[in-house]
């Protein structure tokens, strides 16, 4: 019975039934028992110092339990990110962007906090504030932290190969310039938490995070108390998107209005302050130089790169790393030069956001890649396969690419989306009509199992069973609706041969999880899939001993499938069910039986385990969209017809999961391609409503076409993560489809009727 | 360093601290989200068909959210326990008790709930009750249950050597009869629990238990679902003592409100419920024959014992058992009978009580032994060592003694107690005098370690390490306030090296922690210990591997302690911590370390695995009381001077813990055997408040002289199980010391003022 029972079928999630019943307990349905409700007093301006802050008015408020401010704290400016040392839990000071915490309120009410901050008065110093990337470097320019003597907080310069030489050598020369803007995450659930301070100093905190123990660690360090004294318990999150990766900054404000009461305190964010103040993805300004033979092979190619920190440090430096690795390993270049730039501004912070920069270096590459193309009368398809990367070490970069169905990926979106046929007819098309059609493709690269995190890639689980056979595995997943909780339950009744309903997943609990750094970079299917395949394997063992005792028979004769026991020779004649055998194993034997799996990748990669470049990703994932768009090129409005989306899974667990994660990325993705336009005037947030910020619904969604190759890599079952690889071809597709449709490239995204119309007026093609 | 810095040390309780600051939340301390509260509406006769049940104005009253009654219910007449299939969640046709459920409300306020009972209506045909057990063994007696013929629930008749040989060698022959009454446990936190109902159809429940996966098993026989389908969640016990070893009778009456309402129901009993309702240990009545030589020896003993199992069955065969195993092994006599009976009456049903029967029979072997020394003119002390037990197989019942202290529990009581010149001092006081002094002993055996429940002597334990060394064990220890969680900690951090303050203990739900009957039978830091240890060993293991890696060093060169991690053979020369090993193993060899420990005793017991009788204890603890009285002839009235207890606690793990087990055993004791009189008259209770029941307060208590031998026997670090034994000896050491100071042996317990006044008239003393 060598054919899977569990793993590559359609199984709903297992939290399918708690989630529609409205039984999936969320940060919004905890009460505990003397709770006070939290509120921040946040900076309405960009820059500025703090002369005073008066919060008498609000502590003498009937029902506030506690104000704090800055003088409060213990002073202290910590470490929120490994980039740089910037960020206070309350502004002692100064105030860097609209939104920055500067007091904050516990009371036994929402109502009475909210009101308690109406009665908050701070007077500010206003200071000249930065807000472009570019003039922030300048030497003139207000610095948004006086102490670091410059606006930069890093910059990256990597070259493989040798960049002049590839130049020299090409024939032809592009350069271009492209700004990949903001996103905001818009989670349903908007950022919150419970803290609860603790006699003896210790701090528990309920929060839907990314990664509990990354919270406890940033807790910790904000707080400047040992690790140990702080417990993280995850909740079920209403999504997350990269936005969860970082602590909340929230949590420790929770925490010491609950050390000042002594009562749990719950803070959570309304919808407007999620969007001006819980961080977005990164602006990313991309200057292209790509030097090419007349055949369109790529020779030497060249990035530069400036990121928009915002007012405060976060994943930006590790993003962009990430951004460069994707754009140097994605198509097989001999010279690679990439340049990375991180800047502070009086914008919000920006954070992670599913993808991790690789749309926004993404889009400019391959909207840069197809103009290239056009130049050298090339077709797309073809510049990429002429280009495409192959299994094994490339050249420069010394990435480890152990599967690589590139030429499967864009040969399968081809012919999905008609690829050629359509191509051709739209080239043919009347450029005199008002509805113009068009077809573009991206190709992209990812991680397949995050980067080898300052050098650690490691997962553990554990497997209890039940004296009735009921099996828990014990792991570190991260359950952000993605279904990862899903993928273990039938990874672990696959690999021990129990049913799928015996299977219980723990999760969550920072004192209880093996350490892992959380659900990000596509990595815990993988990593903590893996762990649970050993664990899983190492108690079916166990189990198939003492079924060999019950059966008199050997362990090496036995098998199990879905929940039952039966000989290899004879795979449809069961013997006793794995409940039975757990027990016997009670009972009879008098013992219990269990499993442990470790999955750890030791090796220290190429570079050092903090500082290696390509060689830090375990494993490439490859994708490849196109999209069929129509252009009204009156209103300059773009129909999306249809979109194609080819995904490298290495091997799908779950294939109806898995199309609801691609399903879900392609919605974030147009979103970010065509209508969610995020707008900061002066550090000044605009959207800050699902009204003035369109995400799309269902109901906007085209015509989806969506297929796996199965590359069969190094994780379970073969397996590569796809949590985020999904959105990150689908802004340049949709560019480069407006392209053909228009002549028009809009080089800034969003891709807007507005930008079209008005590059269409200017032509007087409209 | 072969000294034990952990294990053996007066260390505070792990959740000292949050208990003192009300921060341990019990089950009165949780709200959640659309909680109801319910109340059950109990009958008021003692036995009685129901004729009709009106519950439509109860339905009908705002707040009110449900009433069921069995109609309500599939009709299901369960196993609670396995004695006899005789439960009903609610009763369908008849009642058999005063408490017993007839319906059950759930609504938004506990008020509510209580007006709602208010409206039922119930009509009864009274039928005749039998509450006396020798006359509810009659042929003509009324049957609690029709359907079972008889109201003799179950009899167990053993017999080792030769009982009529052992009779007739002997030179005298003795015989008497005891009766050892009802004592309610008493627990500070009254039974209940919370239960939610999830799509599904599953359960989950919030509640103080003895053991998860025994409430787990229970709820799941009484509602007919599969197991699989039920989890439980330990909450922190207010006390147990026995009353939370088998499920709360509220708890599936919590389901079905849960069920019906779709909401998480909260069920508690008040102080008066828990009197009436909650259960009590059993009563016995004990008749003895004792065979001895004129020196003393005992030739042959038989006992005969009758158990009031009350209206249904709960813990009472296996007590019936265990108290003769007890009996049979304590002394070394070479022929034993014992014939127990469990029977049925309308009184209040029993349970299992700290002791398990042991101080019941206890009570009356040894207040019988001081008779049959006082008749031969022998010391009490004398008679005791010339029967004790000895290490090895006993030769009537083979039961496996390992270590058997005996003697030096005697010797060290009589030391302590000062016990040779006070007897003689007594002996010898002037008898006409108004206060009498007296001086008792009783010597009792226990089991060290529980018994092969089933079959079933085993446990699990894993370790998990978080990447700042922080050790958390994942153990089914259950904390109810003894400090179990407390030696967990202290066993892991001795086997592992690490601080105390480094371990975290995780227990109480069933998903999560290995399968264990749970804490009864003084079992868990025996069972749960051993694997706790191994699991500790495990994990140094891979700790100083590491560690031999960092300091280029053979692994077996390496030792840990308190924290630190050290060469062998320079101790006091510490080189790295166990933290920093922790952390070098995450960032520097990007892998994870943990440990698994698994304990089991997989020998079936002689006799097998579920029917053994003294084989089937693994392994025996001894103890010796004495207490010294001054009686006040002219009311009866004793006072308590002084009480000494020697423990064979195997090896103590925590001499601060385990002094506090034994004083809370002694005030057990001294209640149960001087002011805990539980009166039931024809059914009813007629001691349900405090004021009624006299439970000795903390200044209630006399000087208490206690000692521990450390017989170094099987378990962990050489411990044995001392968390009932200590409550044993205490009834008939008192009744003794009453004994020698006014010549009046009460047979009955409590050895009331009363009691020994109307003998004292009688006899015309005073």
């Amino acid at each position: 019975m060598s054919e899977m029972t569990v793993v590559g079928k359609y199984i709903p999630s297992i939290n399918a039934l708690s989630k529609v019943t409205g039984q999936n307990k969320m940060l919004q349905d905890m009460k505990m028992q003397g709770m006070l409700y939290g509120k921040v007093f946040r900076s309405t301006q960009v820059h500025a110092r703090i002369s005073k802050i008066d919060v008498s008015k609000a502590r003498k408020l009937p029902g506030v339990r506690a104000v704090i401010t800055a003088a409060d704290l213990p002073p202290r400016v910590y470490c929120y990110s490994p980039d740089s040392v910037d960020e206070e839990i309350l502004c002692s000071k100064k105030v860097r962007y609209i939104g920055d915490e500067i007091a904050a309120v516990a009371a036994d009410s929402v109502e009475i906090a909210q009101e308690a901050l109406s009665l908050i008065e701070v007077e500010y110093e206003p200071l000249p504030g930065t807000f472009d990337t570019v003039k922030a470097m300048e030497s003139n320019a207000p610095l948004v932290h006086e102490d670091k003597g410059s606006n930069i907080v890093g910059e990256l310069d990597k070259e493989f190969g040798d960049i002049e030489k590839g130049f020299a050598e090409s024939d032809h020369i592009f350069e271009d310039y492209f700004v990949s803007s903001r996103q905001a995450h818009c989670c349903m659930e908007t950022r919150g938490c419970i803290a609860q301070y603790a006699a003896g100093g210790s701090y528990t905190v309920w929060a839907p995070t990314q990664g509990p123990h990354f919270t406890r660690t940033q807790l910790a360090e904000a707080l400047g108390v040992d690790k140990a004294k702080v417990r993280v318990i995850d909740t079920a999150a209403g999504g997350a998107f990269g936005q969860k990766v970082m602590m909340d900054t929230n949590v420790p404000i929770a925490a010491y209005l609950s050390k000042f009461t002594g009562r749990p305190v719950k803070l959570v964010n309304t919808r407007e302050e999620e969007f001006f103040n819980s961080r977005t993805s990164y602006e990313f300004k991309v200057h292209l130089k790509t030097g090419v033979t007349k055949e369109g092979k790529i020779l030497a190619k060249q990035a530069r790169v400036i990121l928009d920190n915002g007012a405060y440090s976060d994943q930006g430096f590790n993003m962009v790393r990430f951004a460069g690795v994707v754009y140097s390993v994605l198509y097989d270049a001999p010279n690679v030069k990439y340049q990375g730039c991180l800047v502070y501004t009086n914008n919000q912070p920006s954070t992670a956001y599913r993808g991790f920069g690789n749309q926004q270096i993404g889009f400019a590459f391959e909207a840069h890649l197809d103009q290239i193309a056009a130049k050298l009368g090339l077709d797309p398809m073809e510049i990429r396969l002429l280009n495409a990367n192959k299994t094994g070490y490339t050249k420069a970069t010394k990435a480890f690419i152990n599967t690589c169905p590139f030429k499967e990926c864009i040969e399968e979106t081809a012919r999905l989306s008609g690829w050629a046929e359509k191509r051709k007819l739209y080239d043919k098309q009347d450029k005199n009509k008002r509805f113009q059609r068009g077809i573009g493709m991206a190709m992209m690269t990812h991680t397949g199992c995050s980067t080898r995190n300052g050098g650690f890639l490691a997962g553990e689980a554990y497997i209890k069973i039940s004296e009735d056979g009921i099996v828990s595995l014990i792991t570190p997943i991260v359950e952000l609706g993605q279904g990862g909780t899903t993928a273990m339950a039938q990874i672990v009744a696959e690999g021990m041969g129990v049913k799928m309903e015996d299977v219980r997943i723990i999760n969550a609990d920072t004192e209880i999880i093996p350490f892992d750094p959380g659900a990000f970079g596509s990595r815990q299917t993988f990593i903590d899939g893996h762990a649970a395949l050993a664990a899983a394997r190492d108690a079916k063992k166990e189990m198939l001993s003492v079924a060999a005792t019950m059966l008199d028979c050997k362990e090496e004769e036995l098998d199990a499938a879905d929940g039952m026991v039966f000989m290899k020779n004879k795979p449809d004649d069961p013997k006793v069910s794995t409940r039975d055998v757990a027990k016997y194993v009670v009972t009879q034997k008098g013992t219990l039986i269990s499993g442990y799996g470790l999955y750890a990748d030791e090796t220290a990669p190429e570079g050092g385990r903090t500082k290696a470049f390509a060689t830090y990703i375990p494993t490439y994932a490859f994708g490849c969209q196109a999209i069929e768009v129509e252009v009204d090129q009156k209103t300059g409005k773009v129909e999306i017809l249809k979109i194609t989306a080819v995904t490298d899974s290495g091997r799908t667990i779950n294939p109806l999961l898995a199309e609801g994660q691609i399903h879900g990325a392609l919605a974030q993705g147009l979103g970010y391609a065509y209508t969610e336009e995020y707008v900061i005037d002066e550090g000044k947030v605009l959207t800050d409503s699902f009204v003035d910020y369109k995400v799309p619904r269902a109901e906007d969604m085209p015509e989806m076409v969506l297929d796996f190759i199965e590359s069969n890599d190094l994780g379970p079952y073969g397996v590569k993560g796809i949590g985020e690889s999904g959105l990150v071809p689908t802004q340049a597709a949709l560019a480069n489809a407006v392209y053909q449709a228009t002549g028009v490239l809009i080089k800034e995204l969003p891709v807007k009727p507005e930008k079209i119309l008005k590059e269409l007026k200017r032509r007087g093609t409209c």
